[in-house]
């Protein structure tokens, strides 16, 4: 009888900034129950990546998980595959980090668990042509991904039982495609079925190969499957069913594998990732065109004949689709260049390589790349992951400003363009406070980072529509059902009601974004973007000038546009002195015309303090008894002076303060998105909005001072 | 009245190897009147891309054409782009050269024209994500690509009348979508017709830009163009018509947008070329079944709504489609490598700067496209085309050998995975012969360079399937048409029967392939590739030694496989003696079994001597007065003892002798492959196969030597 050849990988991870209760769940449920299961088939032969984050993590709290392991590798039942180590999507961190991460993972495995790892699991298996060159360089030789990266390159389904040869510039890498059918039987499906599938393949030859590579999570974390994979006794059953069937099932790993046969072939694979995650990058017009047409062919029997030549889009779109996506990517490559920047520096060899390493790891958790991207999982929606990132690129780029020389005593103030839009940015800082600000778009504050806390207070998330918003609509809001079967067809709603939170934002949610309001225009129209905007001043270019002296650094913006018709100017100034936790921002708005105007001016803030009804996180404003203080309640204030974001979780307060009383809304931005476990709202940041109606004679000015200044709590 | 902005674009270019008369006939079919007709039109902005072998030729036949040009230049009318000199697919060569090459067109331009280019043309268009890193360091800013790009990253259609800003590791590169209706309308539709297109644009809002850069030979060398364009008038006449329409109608440059014009966004762009590209680079079989599915939905009307979410393969795996590209790929990598070598040695500096550069444009030119893929145009199906390659790259390979001390009376021997399928190759070379033999494909000689002429024997392509043979079969070899009105439209035969030709091999045409015939096979059912092979050794796996001494390098190739059942061991010994032009080859087949076995034992040789029926190239055979002595005869002689294939037109001659009289079968390879004339047939080599019919007592071995040997002609 022919031999079927199984390779049985799994890949466990858990996001950079996830809670440790789910960390420590995961383990209990699916990590370790998994591995114990294993040991007692000890022919099983099997590969297993975990990502740098649960490694540091099993070293804290269960070293004994690696002592397993350990003991199985020296048996020789298990395979450790590489990558990088803190899970970043590999084609979009700098080439240094991509073999810098890497190389970190191989070092810990061959450290810890006495391997010397050859594979690479390619974290989401985004793929681009360019990589082989980068991973032979990082010093491995295969790398998994799904065979629809080899159908999307025309290879028939028929040839993809054995690995293929990739090359770039000479430099070759072996790559096998993970089979899409074995990822739906295991551990979904009976044993039998997995079984029988494998019988079928047996007849297509000796040694073919069944390839596996999948999450270790599907084996007890994802709902429900705890229970069915170890308390129901699947996994227990399935390989005693192969014990029973290995005259014709051997399980070998991938590294046996290849030194056991030949390649199938060469091949190039073109820019892929799974299906899905090709479908999710698109923009959401685009994504909806496509869902549509995916949907007709699949009525009519065609989509699988066609599906092999269908596209989504392309992974790093996600850094267009979401602009916050966007901004972390190039606060991590701002981060990057200037570690690479320390490197060439002549005095680079005399700074305590402890401390250059503890930056640079903080780089590379910075760029683990849940929080860049959003499909089934929240990814980005979750902003706990994307305050996690920003953390640790904070805390690397305050390191390398101490490395490469910046006192405490400076200001500081850069130029360039930040974010890859063709405009310039500028990034003003002193030791407490770091904030970045873009003229093009309405002279707005889009990062203010309080420094000794690592925290990014704009680390918001605009409302956009989704392609998944659709089945809300118009379905009074779905309904919301009970257990889930499998993740990628569930789309369930956690909460009622939440088509009435989908509330679309026509700008991003940054700070020191400038209004004019319509007559008309109320809180709840505001807060649901019903209202009308009177002026070109959100979104538009402010010219600027920066000064700069020893103590204090300034960014003058202005604007001539128009209000209802009529010329105005604003003016503002965002002055940062240093040393001083605060900022302070001078606003002039000038009528240019000879008659009198009215106009109704406000200034947007959005302040993401990461949860929106903890008891420990809480408004107070001037003179206010707050009926509902929490920072997701809504409500009008009238005659200010100033209103304060308390954080006692994270020990800090964001007071702003203003010199005219104003009238004060405040109102939580909440978006709708997908999970695993169906479709949820989530609190990105308080809307704080201080607005002033203002009566301006032909050519008069109107001056508003803010300050705003965040202070620790003890 | 809304302004629209015409950035208006020619790309000339001329493969390396193209005729003398090509060029010629090009010049003043269309590069000439061409820019003759745009001076008589100073405000009609434009941007021109020649590749670095028109600027050769122009420089050495026409340099008063590159006066005109300077002096269009010179008055603001003409940007010049940039672009790899010799038009290499930028992709698929090493990073030293793309970046080399670009830089040597930079360079050209502003010495000969005056002008500093920031704009690059892509070759074909090939596009990959990590490309803008490359290009902003070879000092460019922007570069053209198809809509098509875009819309397969999901940018609606209807936002391409603009640049977009992409970025690889922080450089930013700006993307210009050339539109595709434009390339229909101009020069095919009447004049009114654009201008029709350009009013509907011109609704956009003000400043849109109509987006054009295609081919500089649509306007003159495509068949009917000349007559179309210049004498009927339809250059002079659409010129006129913008001229009229100057109120709303505003030519400028590429550079003079970006001046003018914000991007529209930022985009990531996936790997890419044009629709038709990505269809011609999918293995046949998945060439066959998208095309029957893009004809469904094109009968269903779908097919612009779901156009956007298809795509073919990948350009890079013409590499995997051809072998034969694969191996001119491999080649040049291989030089290019050996340049990098020599450039890391510490002698390097005092070689000779005229040599290596030298070596280097050799490389370059090496590099040329053309020759390496196939879709509406010959490309590889052109003999001519890829001996120029080997010869450009033979040159370099000689020089660079020199330059790192290899002696003339030296013999060298390299082993590598050459090809890089994951097997090794073995590379022997003297100063006169340097030949690639794959162990692993039945100890097979697949190029066979005959030094002092920079010529590659074995130059061969094999007859393959292409999803346009469809067309032929069954339908009695098409009609033969005359007129074509659209290249990518027309399917003719050029000549009848072509259906005849449609034999498809079952292995690459190289040297020194060991066939077994079974007893029924002739000339006519062997050439047809209908007849059966009795061993299995042909692209088995042979095993190998290597031996070297001072004057002498020989590989020993050893198979034991079976004839019609009964076990047959074959060897076989390649030998190169220092500074001899030719090689001996000595077999050994050996009966294994305690049986007499009769076998009919053949080698097949394939020598790619560039012309089927010249007169300047024929055969001599020995004893025999040839009837037809064409290199595209066939024919059987029987009991010779050499065969001769002489070359005149290249000054040489091709001795295969043998020691034990053999039958001789002698017969063309010849394919057929679309052009943009129609399908057509291409000579590609002349197959010489002598053979023996030996019956093998038991444990008996029977011998014969071949040798291989190459003489110059006056």
């Amino acid at each position: 009888m022919n031999k079927v050849k199984f390779l049985f990988g799994i890949h466990c991870h858990q996001p950079v900034g996830n809670f440790e209760h789910v960390l420590e769940d995961s383990y209990q449920k699916a990590y370790l129950p998994f591995i114990q299961t294993m040991e007692r088939h000890p022919t099983i032969k099997f590969t297993v990546h975990y990502s740098g984050i649960l490694y540091d993590w099993f070293l804290a709290k269960h070293p004994e998980f690696l002592d397993l392991l350990r003991k199985l590798v020296q048996r020789g039942q298990v395979e450790v595959m590489s990558a990088g180590y803190y899970e970043p999507v590999i084609p979009i961190v700098p080439d240094t980090d991509k073999i810098g991460q890497i190389k970190m993972s191989n070092q810990f495995i061959e450290e810890n668990l006495g391997y010397t790892p050859s594979g690479m699991w390619l974290t989401e298996r985004v793929w681009e042509p360019h990589l082989p060159q980068i991973i032979a360089q990082a010093g491995l030789q295969y790398v998994t991904v799904d065979d629809y990266h080899f159908l999307s390159a025309g290879i028939p389904a028929d040839q993809l039982f054995g690995y293929y040869l990739t090359e770039e510039q000479g430099a070759t890498l072996k790559v096998f495609p993970i089979s899409k059918d074995l990822r739906y039987l295991i551990p979904f499906r009976m044993p039998e079925e997995t079984i029988n599938y494998l019988r079928k393949l047996s007849e297509k030859g000796d040694g073919v190969a069944a390839i596996l590579a999948d999450d270790g999570e599907k084996f007890g974390v994802w709902p429900g499957t705890h229970k069915w994979v170890y308390t129901d006794g699947y996994l227990e059953k399935l390989l005693t069913q192969f014990e029973q069937n290995s005259d014709w099932i051997e399980f070998v790993t991938f590294s046996q594998y290849l030194e056991e046969f030949p390649p199938v072939g060469r091949v190039y694979l073109p820019t892929a990732s799974y299906f899905e995650m090709m479908e999710w990058s698109l923009p959401t017009a685009s994504g909806k065109k496509l869902e549509a047409v995916v949907s007709e062919l699949k009525q009519s029997g065609k989509f699988d004949e066609y599906s092999q030549f269908f596209k989504g889009g392309f992974f790093r779109n996600f850094l267009v689709k979401y602009p916050e996506s966007n901004n972390l990517h190039k606060k991590m490559l701002y981060v990057s260049q200037k570690l690479e920047e320390l490197k060439k520096k002549r005095a680079f060899a005399k700074l305590d390589p402890a401390a250059v390493k503890a930056a640079e790891i903080n780089l590379y958790k910075g760029q683990c790349n849940c929080a860049y991207w959003h499909g089934v999982f929240g990814g980005l929606y979750l902003n706990y992951l994307r305050h996690a990132i920003y953390e640790h690129l904070i805390k690397a780029e305050c390191a390398l400003e101490e490395l490469a020389g910046v006192k405490k005593e400076d200001v500081n103030l850069a130029i360039l363009d930040f974010d890859r839009d063709g405009r310039e940015e500028i990034i003003i800082s002193n030791d407490k406070l770091s904030l970045g600000i873009s003229p093009a778009l309405g002279g707005a504050i889009f990062e203010m980072d309080y420094r000794p806390k690592a925290f990014n207070l704009l680390n918001t998330l605009a409302r956009r529509e989704e392609v998944y918003h659709q089945k809300l609509m118009g379905k009074g809001g779905m309904s919301i059902q009970e257990g889930v079967s499998s993740i990628h067809d569930c789309l369930t709603a956690k909460e009622a009601g939440l088509d009435k939170a989908l509330i679309y934002d026509w700008h991003n949610r940054y700070a020191l974004q400038d209004h004019f309001l319509a007559a008309d225009t109320n809180l709840e129209n505001y807060r649901m973007v019903k209202y009308r905007e009177a002026g070109n001043f959100t979104i538009e270019p402010y010219t600027y000038k920066t000064s700069r002296s020893k103590n204090e650094v300034a960014v003058n913006l202005a604007r001539e546009g128009k209000v209802a018709g009529a010329p105005i100017k604003v003016e503002k100034s965002i002055v940062l002195v240093a040393t001083a936790a605060e900022t302070a921002f001078n606003y002039a708005v000038s009528n240019q015309s000879a008659d009198t105007v009215e106009v109704w001016f406000g200034v947007d803030f959005n302040f993401s303090m990461l949860a929106g009804s903890a008891p420990d996180r809480y408004y107070q404003i001037d003179g206010q008894n707050l009926p509902d203080r929490n920072l997701n309640s809504c409500g009008e204030s009238d005659k200010i002076s100033w209103v304060k974001l308390v954080d006692e979780w994270d020990g800090f307060e964001v007071l702003l303060s203003v010199d005219k009383p104003a009238r004060l809304w405040r109102f939580p931005i909440e978006t709708v998105s997908q999970s695993e476990s169906g479709l949820e709202k989530n609190y990105q940041s308080s809307t704080v909005f201080p607005s002033w109606k203002i009566k301006l004679k032909p050519r008069e000015t109107w001056k508003v001072k803010m300050t705003l200044a965040i202070k620790d709590r003890a």
